[in-house]
C-alpha cells in the first residue's frame, strides 16, 4: 500500500503549518504555492507586515516545536496605548500581569514555517505554481508553473489553504448548495512607517499596540525588531475624510497634522508611503460546507476575517490543531474526521468574524469614549480580583483556548454585568469579596 | 457617429425583454445566449415549467406591447386552494374580486419575447454562445460558439441578464469590494405532473394555485393550458422525510399515499417523474454594486430569489422597466442613469428576497394554522371594505407597483394591526365604518 498523499494549495501560514502536522502523521505532503520561495526571493508575504500572535497561535506552534524560536523574534505588547488629538496618552492593559500579545513579522513567521516543513523529508515544496482547477471528486488539481507548463497531481486529500481568494473554494462554489458570502467594509487600509528615533531606538513605547482612535477612522502601530513601527491607517474609501479626498501631498499633510499631530514627526516618509503603498480592502468571507468530497478548506480560504481582533492567523492555526485532533480521533474514517472538523470550527469561525467586526467599532470609536473606558476599568478590576469568576472577552479570545463562540456569548453577558455594576453604584464595592462573589456567581 | 451598441448576456426572460426596450431606444442590440434557439430546438427553458405573472410583470410586457398576447395563453388563478391530509379543501382568495395572478408557461413566454426581439431589425440574436470572459473596463466580452470558435465583441454597455450563475457577475466578483452572497435552502424541489381526467379536462379547479401544506414541506400545483397541472414538491434534502430517504418506488408511494393521498390518483406518472426528473436547489443571491464600469446586471444575475412569492420574473421585468426609466431620465449621462437604477432597485430586490423566504414558511406551515387563517380572514375583510385605508402585503406585492420595500414594511405593520384587532375582540366591528376608519387612520 502506498503512502497517503496530501496536496496543500497555498504555502502561507496555515498551509505550511498544516504540512508539518500532516507529515508528522506519516503522509506524503506536497505544498503548491503561487508565489516564489520567500526564503530566497525578496517578496512581500502579502497583506499586513506584522501580526499579533497570541495563545491559540502559540499552542499551534508549540505542537510543531516552533514556539520558542518564533517568540525569540517577537515583541511583547502588554496593552493598548491610546493617543488623542492633543497627543495625550492613555494606557489600557490587555490582561492580567504577565499576559501579553506578540508582534511578529508575517514574512519571518512564514519563512520559519516553510523551513520547518522543508526539513521534513515527507514534505515537498513546489513554488510558482498557480492553481488552475481542482477536481473535488477525483482529488486532482492542476497547477501552472512559471514556464507555462501544467502539472496535474492526484492525491487522497486536497487541503485548500490558499487564502481569502481561494481557488479550491471557487471550485466548491460552482457546485450545488455551497453557501457563500464576501462582505467588504467601507474602509480600506494603508501601511505607513514610524522610523527609529535619532538615537536609533524605538520612537515610542514598543511594548504597546498604539491606537489613534478618531471615530470614523483610526491609525494603529505595532513594533518591529528593527525599532520601527508599522502603522496602519484604517480609513473610509469615500466621503469627506477618505482615500478619495486625500489626493495630493498638501491634503495628506493637512489631514495628518490635524488628526495625528504627534505621529507626523515620527513618520519621515509619510507622503511617499501614502502615495506609493497600495490601499488594501477589508473583507469578511463566510462559507459552508468546508469539506467537499476529497477537499477541505482551512484558514482564510473558509473564513477570512477583518484584522481588528488580531485573530486571523491565530484562528487559522487553531484550524490546523483541530483538524489534526479530528484526524487523531476518527481515522481511518476520513469522512467522519473531516466532518467533525468543519462542524467544530464553523460556529467558532463565524463568532470570531463577528467579534472582529465589533472590535473595529471599539478600537476606532469607543476607546475614546469615557463611559466605555469606565466599563473597561471595572472589567479589568474584576478580571484581576476574581480570575476564577470573571474573564473578559478579550482575555478569553486572546489568552485562552476557550471556543470563540463561548467567548462571544460570555462577552455579551460581561457587558451586561459591568453596566449593571456601574448603574447600581457598586463600583466602590468591587473589592468586597463576599458581595462580588455572590453577584458574579448569580449569573 | 456610429450607433450605441449594447451586448446582452443571456436571452432568458429579462435579457430578451431588455433587448426590446433597448432597441426601442434606437440602439444596436446583440443578445448572446448559451442555449440553442428555444423557438426551434425542443429544450427546457430552465428551472420551473410555469410561472405566476402578476401586475409588475404585466406592466413591463404592456410597455413592450406583449401583454394581451401573453394573457391569451394564461390561466387566471384567483386564490389558494389548500388540501389537508384528509383531502378537505379550503379556499383563500388572493385579493379582491377581479384580482388574480396568471399561470403562464416559462418556455412560451420566453419564445414570445425572443420572437418580438427578433422582429426588430436592431436586435441581433446569437445562440449557442457561451460567455467565457468579460472585460468590464473595455466593454468587451468573449463568447464560445458551438464550433469551438471564440468571438470577441466590444460594446458601449454589457447587460448581464445571464441568471443566478451569471458569468458577468462572476467577473465583477473577482474585482475588489464586490459584496456577494449565495444562500441555499435546506429544501430542494421536484417537478411532477397531474394529468387531465378521464374526460380530458382539468382534474382539479384550474383557477387556483393548489397547496398541500405539511409543515416542513409542501406540494403545490399550477394549471397549464393543456389541462395538466405542474406540481412541485418542496422537500428537505436530508432528514427523516427527505429526498435522502425516498430512494425507492415503495418509499415514494408510501410517503405520497400518507401525506398527499388526494393527489396520488391524479398523478399516473408519479414514480417515474420522481426518479427521472432532476432535484432542483433553491438559492438566494444578493450582491452590490450591480454596475461596474461598462457592465450592469439585471434579474437573477443580481438578485435570484426563492420562488415562494411568485415574483422572480415579475421583479426581473420591473428591473427592465426601471432601468429604461433611469435611462430616460438621465441620458446622455450613462453613469448617472446606471447608478440611479442600481440604487432604486437594490433595496427593493433585498425586500422581495426576504418576502419570498418568509412566504415559504407561510405556505408550507402557516396556511394550515387556524390562528393564521383567522388573521388572513380579517385582513381580507379589511381589504374588501376599506380599499383606500388597508392593502394586504400580498396585494401590494402582487397587484400594485408599490416598491417591494414599502410592501415589506407595510406588511409587518398590517400584521400588528390585525393581531391587535383580534386580541381586542374588534372582529365583530369590522363593518363599523366610523370605528375602523379611525383605527386604520391612526397608524
Amino acid at each position: 500500500m502506498s503512502k497517503t498523499k496530501i496536496t496543500i494549495a497555498g504555502g502561507g501560514l496555515a498551509g505550511s503549518l498544516m504540512a508539518v502536522y500532516m507529515a508528522k502523521r506519516g503522509y506524503e505532503v506536497h505544498i503548491y504555492e503561487r508565489r516564489p520561495d520567500m526564503r530566497r526571493a525578496d517578496i512581500s508575504a502579502g497583506k499586513s507586515i506584522n501580526l499579533a500572535l497570541s495563545t491559540r497561535g502559540l499552542r499551534a506552534l508549540e505542537k510543531a516545536g516552533l514556539k520558542d524560536a518564533v517568540l525569540a523574534n517577537a515583541i511583547p505588547m502588554k496593552g493598548r496605548m491610546m493617543h488623542d488629538e492633543q497627543g495625550n496618552l492613555a494606557y489600557q492593559p490587555y490582561g492580567k500581569e504577565g499576559q501579553h500579545i506578540n508582534s511578529v513579522s508575517r514574512g519571518g513567521l512564514n519563512k520559519h514555517l516553510l523551513q520547518l516543513a522543508d526539513e521534513n523529508p515527507d514534505v515537498h515544496l513546489h513554488f510558482e505554481m498557480k492553481c488552475l482547477d481542482v477536481n473535488l471528486k477525483e482529488g486532482t488539481a492542476k497547477f501552472l508553473d512559471a514556464d507555462g507548463k501544467i502539472h496535474e497531481v492526484k492525491s487522497d486529500l486536497i487541503i485548500g489553504g490558499d487564502g481569502a481568494f481561494s481557488a479550491v473554494r471557487m471550485r466548491m462554489m460552482k457546485r450545488g448548495r455551497f453557501n457563500y458570502s464576501q462582505t467588504y467594509l467601507e474602509h480600506g487600509y494603508k501601511e505607513l512607517t514610524i522610523a527609529p528615533n535619532a538615537e536609533g531606538d524605538f520612537a515610542m513605547d514598543p511594548n504597546c499596540l498604539h491606537i489613534w482612535p478618531r471615530g470614523e477612522y483610526m491609525l494603529i502601530a505595532l513594533p518591529n525588531p528593527d525599532k520601527t513601527f508599522t502603522c496602519t491607517l484604517f480609513f473610509p474609501f469615500e466621503g469627506a475624510n477618505s482615500f478619495a479626498t486625500l489626493t495630493d501631498e498638501q491634503a495628506v499633510l493637512k489631514f495628518f497634522n490635524t488628526h495625528f499631530a504627534d505621529a507626523v514627526p515620527l513618520m519621515p516618509d509619510l507622503v511617499k508611503d501614502f502615495f506609493e503603498n497600495p490601499t488594501g480592502s477589508l473583507v469578511t468571507v463566510r462559507c459552508y460546507p468546508w469539506v467537499n468530497q476529497k477537499a477541505v478548506l482551512i484558514g482564510d480560504a473558509c473564513h477570512a476575517v477583518v484584522p481588528f481582533y488580531g485573530q486571523g492567523m491565530n484562528c487559522a492555526f487553531e484550524d490546523c490543531v483541530v483538524l489534526d485532533e479530528c484526524l487523531e480521533a476518527h481515522l481511518p474514517d476520513w469522512d467522519a474526521a473531516l466532518d467533525a472538523y468543519q462542524k467544530l470550527r464553523k460556529t467558532n469561525a463565524d463568532a470570531i468574524a463577528d467579534l472582529a467586526l465589533q472590535n473595529f467599532v471599539e478600537m476606532r470609536d469607543l476607546v475614546g469614549d469615557e463611559d466605555f473606558l469606565r466599563q473597561k476599568e471595572v472589567e479589568h478590576t474584576l478580571c484581576e480580583l476574581y480570575p476564577d469568576l470573571f474573564k473578559s472577552q478579550y482575555e478569553m479570545v486572546t489568552f485562552t483556548n476557550i471556543p470563540y463562540r463561548e467567548a462571544l456569548e460570555h462577552g455579551a453577558e460581561n457587558t451586561r454585568i459591568v453596566k449593571d455594576i456601574i448603574a447600581k453604584g457598586y463600583t466602590d464595592r468591587l473589592e468586597d469579596r463576599a458581595f462580588m462573589t455572590e453577584l458574579l456567581q448569580k449569573r
